[in-house]
């Protein structure tokens, strides 16, 4: 049966029925969560029609507090794929001082890679690693996670937060894991499951707060 | 453990594993299942690293072969968001003789969805029908979905294929009911979920095949 409801109601209406059908099934209340955080996580799931994701997501505690200071301070975000960057709202895009940046379709980018047999994904994050980066947001390449984590721990890469949900079989899980170990201020999902939805409804979310 | 591997052994390996466990999981074997159908629920599982989408994708007895007819015959493929456009490939893209429309940005559509009250992923639904589209691929909107469904009805509007993966919770998993009760060739992810990597990954599968 089909809701007639108004296009302007259809964002409220369903965050209505994600926040009473997430207390129903988990038996848990507003209250118990942090109030930004179950934000964060009430637009993951609208973005995935799934509350399975509950249970992996995974927030360092510095993570949202260093996320709206790089917005505020108009830092660039660092998208892994065009998917993620077409996915953060162009108007919530608009009042964001910095800009959204993604190399990874780049000639530069494909030429180094093939030179140096690594992924585009990794070249290109270590290409914008000097771009005034305050987010990653990683939704597709484990590649380009491992990229960010190892130049924070160099040193030479200091982006105020990672978004890292990148998805797949092959060292997506892994590299999840080693991001949250590092204690790098960041926001996961845990396990396979990941994408450029996930990372996009995250920033989407920090956008909106700030 | 971060597994070594070469850039261009990773889809490779990926599909590798997705083989490995279907069969384990699910005890089935491939001379069970259509290739093709098979081809396309890999891709599907490799962008979201989740099997339980295997319960839940449906495929219209044409519509592979109408989805391939669409590619061949250089018909435009319409995508309901960026995202989706972002989402497919872009080498298999210029190998495809038709376009990739998108308008839900147009300052047109934004226009027309105020004057009528309508949403702007069906406005720009409708705008679009006239396109010569063979291919409609949804990954966000439900609105777009049951536009075209009611265009097809009307038989205003004649695609080949409709991909129709609207993600959420107003509205999404009965548009996707109505799409497969009323028989047009159309491959779906019954329920809530769905979304741009899903309604990508199928329309790349097709590329690949076709």
């Amino acid at each position: 049966m089909i809701q007639d409801i108004r296009p302007e109601d259809i964002e409220r209406e369903s965050f209505r029925i994600i926040e009473e059908e997430f207390f129903a099934r988990t038996g848990r209340h507003p209250v118990d969560f942090d109030a930004r955080e179950f934000a964060i996580l009430q637009r993951v799931i609208h973005a995935t029609g799934d509350f399975s994701l509950t249970d992996s997501i995974r927030f360092h505690p510095q993570a949202i507090d260093r996320g709206l200071a790089a917005i505020r301070g108009g830092r660039n975000l660092y998208a892994d794929v065009g998917m993620v960057a077409a996915g953060i709202g162009s108007k919530l895009q608009s009042a964001f001082c910095g800009r959204v940046l993604c190399r990874v379709g780049d000639a530069e980018v494909a030429r180094r890679a093939r030179e140096t047999g690594r992924t585009r994904s990794e070249t290109a994050l270590e290409m914008a690693s000097g771009d005034n980066v305050g987010i990653v947001a990683v939704g597709n390449a484990p590649t380009a996670l491992l990229a960010a984590i190892d130049l924070v721990r160099q040193g030479t890469f200091a982006p105020d937060l990672i978004v890292g949900v990148p998805v797949g079989f092959v060292n997506a899980a892994e590299s999840k894991e080693l991001l949250v170990a590092a204690g790098i201020p960041a926001i996961t999902v845990l396990g396979r499951r990941g994408g450029s939805p996930i990372a996009a409804a995250i920033v989407n979310a920090l956008l909106k707060m700030a």
